[in-house]
């Protein structure tokens, strides 16, 4: 079987994290300065490994193999949250390298296809997982003419500012590929918790979102009786504090519901809010239990709507994202090659995080390999995982890849 | 009895609307350019009353009759709100000069001595009721010192840059005066509904503040298990949700609780928000209910720390104030000024809203005179009373001090 060299794969993981290097952590969001010199250093390594290597016009790096395929597709997405930390996406980018690297180097594998990738905006500064949907043809025109970051900025403009306008834009080739691997820490405690290594998902948890607009009526927070009054924020805090009560009722086991953005406007302590936003975010394995939270929510802005108070408006606030399954070859061969490297020490479970897996599933198959993260941070500086565990990890990718190919 | 000019005031509330108007509305905080065109404004027409004016070290301008004492100070405020209507605090403050005016010009009155008075930042842009506060010795070193307005301006360099830097302060000379009236616009909608056109104030209601903050753990919102959350938004929502459920237990008839400022971080719709922030005001006539609420406070604040989330702090988010009671003998007066200008057509009420004669009383006697607020709108461009209001209410205020002055 093919070995990996792990200071070759720590390094190139370290020099990674220098660009756009902040305190513990990275700051290297799609399109930024840092986020190009990522992606070029990203083409030179690809082109060094052998591999014919291309940036295309939204920013994805592919580095192609010349030996004919099938071949396997793996990596992961380079650029990073806002203030994100080093080994989200960076891991399964050099990962997918090193694996190209460990296969080609190796005489029983060196005639394997290993293409390499690093996906575009999987944080979503303009749209979530724009480099894979471009890749499988699921991002539009429209998706693409309303992209606009926090800040205001267009889509188009940072495609201008980035050297990308009219650049070609690549399809994954269905008919070159058998399928797609990725690797990514875990973002969660459960493999530290269960003194487990390795995790082989089985499928990424599907998720969608609500967006709440309460309008009422901005007045006087002494001289407006609160018989009369139209508090935008009081039906906020109704209507968050019923989902947070209501939703345990229809939840799975590892469902998740979030409401972590709220505007509350004029924000003066003595004016009545007239005006109040708020997001909520669900996910689960089901899409019953997606639907089942709809429907509570559906319940109770018609309950708030009958109060006489401040009325309440929702939307979807993104496209629902169905559940993703991982395949279930890839799923054996990658258990497989995660018993030879750490024996009882891996496990099967569902990844509740969203990934770029999850969109290209849809048009091939796709396996991921998990490896823990310390405490189960993530989206912070201070994510971080073990250098042992992210050193088996790639070998245990390098191993899945050689037995899928090879089958 | 004097009679007020009704042109003149009218023509001179039309003027001091001009200065910094915006829309229909007028945005003309404390120490701002406007706020200094006007107060210059002022004291002109102090002086073209013949009153003996002054701007002092903090921005309040003081007109002084000559006429020996026993006096009466009448007026209010001319600084708005950041985006504030045309007649609060300037109704107050040109009835002032009318009255001075119209007693000065009839020859039963004009040995009465009336002092007006255009009070400083009563809208807190700094510190609420700034000017009346230092004019009763009650704005100390620390509260100066502290003074940071929203955009992080500190006092000393606002009052650097309007030049009062180092200019002397006034205080008001309690063996001068009789009292302190004070006109404004009702800024809620009782007057209007019950078709009244003059409300006498028996007390300004007594207001305090929570401030809370909630710190959990910033996580994953797609990985990290609803179980072992700490999620200082759901938390607050709880809290927020409580109050308003638990509140109208002890609460009075003209009780009123607000949480319009929320702030909850990072505000994004896949974090697990790790702190938050909410602010919380309540105001009532009685003592014992401002009690009895910060008492449910206590207890539901305890709760929430019980249930292994996200914690919550409480600290009071400004200074009590107390229930203000308007001098009997000048309430006894007023009535009689409205029974005579509006017969049956004027009522006793308290003040939900706060204002500089709550500071005031506590070293002199005070009275209040209301007129309608149009729609009961106030803090808001939309502002407005109907111009005989205006009239009548300054007559009844003119004749009002030629009674008390009188006496």
């Amino acid at each position: 079987m093919p070995q990996i060299n792990a200071d070759r794969l720590l390094s190139d993981l370290r020099y990674l994290r220098s660009i756009g290097a902040v305190d513990n952590g990275v700051v290297r969001p799609a399109f930024s300065e840092p986020d190009m010199t990522a992606r070029n250093w990203l083409k030179s390594c690809y082109q060094d490994a052998g591999l014919d290597a291309q940036i295309d016009g939204l920013g994805n790096v592919l580095g192609r193999s010349s030996n004919a395929g099938p071949a396997l597709l793996i990596g992961s997405h380079s650029d990073t949250q806002p203030t994100g930390g080093w080994l989200d996406g960076a891991l399964g980018v050099i990962y997918g390298l090193e694996v190209a690297r460990a296969l080609g180097e190796d005489s029983e594998t060196r005639h394997l296809a290993v293409d390499a990738v690093s996906l575009q905006d999987e944080e979503s500064r303009f749209y979530g997982c724009m480099g894979s949907r471009s890749l499988c043809g699921a991002f539009t025109a429209d998706m693409e003419a309303d992209a606009v970051d926090k800040d205001g900025v267009r889509l188009a403009d940072a495609l201008e500012a980035a050297g990308l306008a009219g650049q070609p834009r690549l399809r994954l080739d269905t008919d070159r590929y058998v399928g797609f691997l990725e690797a990514h820490i875990e973002q969660g405690p459960h493999l530290e918790e269960d003194g487990m290594t390795i995790g082989v998902v089985t499928s990424i948890v599907g998720l969608g979102g609500r967006r709440f607009v309460f309008k009422g009526q901005q007045n006087h927070a002494g001289t407006t009786m609160m018989a009369i009054r139209k508090d935008a924020a009081t039906a906020l805090y109704a209507l968050a504090h019923a989902i947070n009560e209501r939703f345990p009722e229809v939840a799975g086991p590892r469902s998740v519901w979030t409401m972590g953005r709220v505007v509350v406007e004029p924000g003066a302590a003595a004016i009545v809010p007239g005006y109040a936003e708020l997001e909520l975010q669900y996910r689960d394995q089901s899409t019953d239990v997606l639907d089942r939270f709809e429907a509570i929510v559906d319940e109770l802005v018609a309950d708030i709507n009958g109060r006489g108070g401040a009325t309440v408006t929702a939307s979807p606030s993104r496209v629902r994202i169905s559940p993703a399954h991982m395949d279930q070859n890839f799923r054996r061969h990658i258990g497989a090659a995660a018993e030879a490297n750490v024996p009882g020490k891996w496990t099967e479970m569902p990844s509740g995080a969203f990934h770029d897996a999850g969109i290209i599933a849809d048009i091939m198959p796709c396996g991921m390999v998990f490896i823990p993260s310390i405490g189960g941070v993530s989206h912070d500086f201070a994510e971080d995982s073990h250098d042992q565990d992210i050193v088996r990890g790639c070998q245990v990718l390098a191993d899945a890849a050689a037995l899928i190919l090879s089958e």
